[in-house]
């Protein structure tokens, strides 16, 4: 099943996404959807109008999440190319809900830094309340997966020892288009799913995500020692190589670019960048 | 005028504390309340019982913000002791609303981490949306200030780059007991206020909060440049020198200790470590 959060004139709407088309759901967005114990069945058994794809206008697929919590290095190729040990403990930092913007909306770059960044990461949407989860109750939290880019300020990443400042401007992180449930995706609630970037069509980004140290459900194990997740919560996975900043010289987005972050199986982000 | 959020039977309330006890406001709690334009008229002009506040309950003082947003090193004293140069930009980070507790609830000992440390702190409420402040809308967008303890897992702290996964603990953080105004408190938007930590009696932490090397203000403004800043939203300031884990030995809460966290003309957290 592929759930969405759809703009509509009377605000946004969960919708389940079909073969011929998608049907509003009882649910302002995926995210008050899965607060619903019944989510999953209630989704799949929602019947009603069929609207055309292709005129949805995606909202974040989850617009409000409680937390949301990126994962830094955490590509296993990646890692070992740098020459570094692989991690023993995830790297964990957070992003505000504000950051966050639909699959085919404006990357808003702000006039106050000149390094804004790509990082195609697979993304995992909780949809079961979790504390200190078992393998299996982590599996059992996972309501499935989308696509995030997680949009960086490098020079304001790297202004202090701790990144936040640089992941959470305003506007800059799309998220969607849709939300899979694992039962679709090869791998399930481990995705073994092609990951690429293009920036304006170049492959920048290239991936699988069967390569990640830490796995979705090593991660909801993870953070759920710490707190507890909640439906409609994030955790992104991180991104491999091929980010611009690493590059000589660096390469940074500007007015106009477009980034086209995919991962097989789930979809496509295409947002362009633009002066704020 | 004073704030808090209490718990009653019915759920939270917001509360305006006077010399003579406190009132029930017309919200279920601070944050709720500063969400409304006219906040501070309606909680000054509110009237009804007047209960008696030595039986009161206090609940975080806003108990789901939006966003909390944490500052490192920023006393000018403890840096310059420690040899160091004052930072050119604030550190921040984060921590999500499940950390926070009650001014008189257990700090949560997660039996993950041996490792439970204290640091006081002076914290600012948002009042106002803003975004981009100027000096004067910063100033204008602080509703009021707390106090909060950052208790921090030093272990998990450092596991990884980012502190995240350390500052976020769930139940570990005390948020209160009341939301002070600036107009009631020595050096308004910019306090000039004694900061006290006591653990079992014992003063461990004591400075100004007139050393900040970035004041309120500053963070306001700075913070607002790179995301919106809502009512409710919190921001903790940093903490002075004298932390458990600077000293040799390093000193950690244990079970049955109690951590006096205190701010001259706001008031006093008072709170026992508990096996969680």
């Amino acid at each position: 099943m592929k759930l969405a959060t759809i703009r509509t004139d009377e605000g946004t709407r969960a919708a389940r996404i079909d073969s011929g088309g998608y049907v509003i759901l009882d649910a302002p967005d995926v995210g008050a959807l899965l607060a619903r114990q019944d989510w999953s069945d209630a989704a799949a058994s929602a019947a009603g109008e069929t609207r055309a794809v292709d005129k949805a206008a995606f909202a974040p697929v989850v617009p409000g999440p409680g937390k949301i919590l990126c994962v830094g290095l955490n590509y296993r190729n990646h890692i070992l190319e740098m020459g570094r040990d692989l991690p023993e403990y995830p790297t964990l930092f957070a992003k505000f809900a504000e950051a966050l913007i639909g699959a085919r909306d404006d990357i808003l770059l702000a006039p106050e830094s000149p390094a804004v960044d790509w990082e195609a990461e697979l993304a995992v949407v909780i949809g079961r309340t979790v504390r200190r989860a078992s393998e299996e109750e982590a599996a059992g939290a996972i309501a499935g997966f989308t696509v995030m880019n997680d949009v960086t300020m490098r020079d304001w990443q790297y202004r202090s020892a701790q990144w936040l400042q640089g992941k959470t401007f305003e506007g800059t992180t799309p998220l969607g288009p849709v939300l899979v449930t694992p039962d679709e995706l090869t791998g399930g609630v481990r995705p073994a799913l092609s990951l690429t970037c293009r920036v304006d069509g170049e492959v920048v980004q290239r991936a699988d995500t069967s390569d990640l140290v830490f796995d979705p459900v090593d991660l909801v194990r993870y953070a759920s020692t710490i707190v507890t997740l909640r439906p409609g919560d994030v955790i992104a996975t991180g991104t491999p190589g091929g980010v611009g900043h690493a590059r000589k010289p660096p390469r940074y987005l500007s007015a106009g670019v477009t980034v086209t972050t995919e991962i097989e199986g789930i979809g496509r982000l295409e947002n362009t960048a633009s002066a704020a």
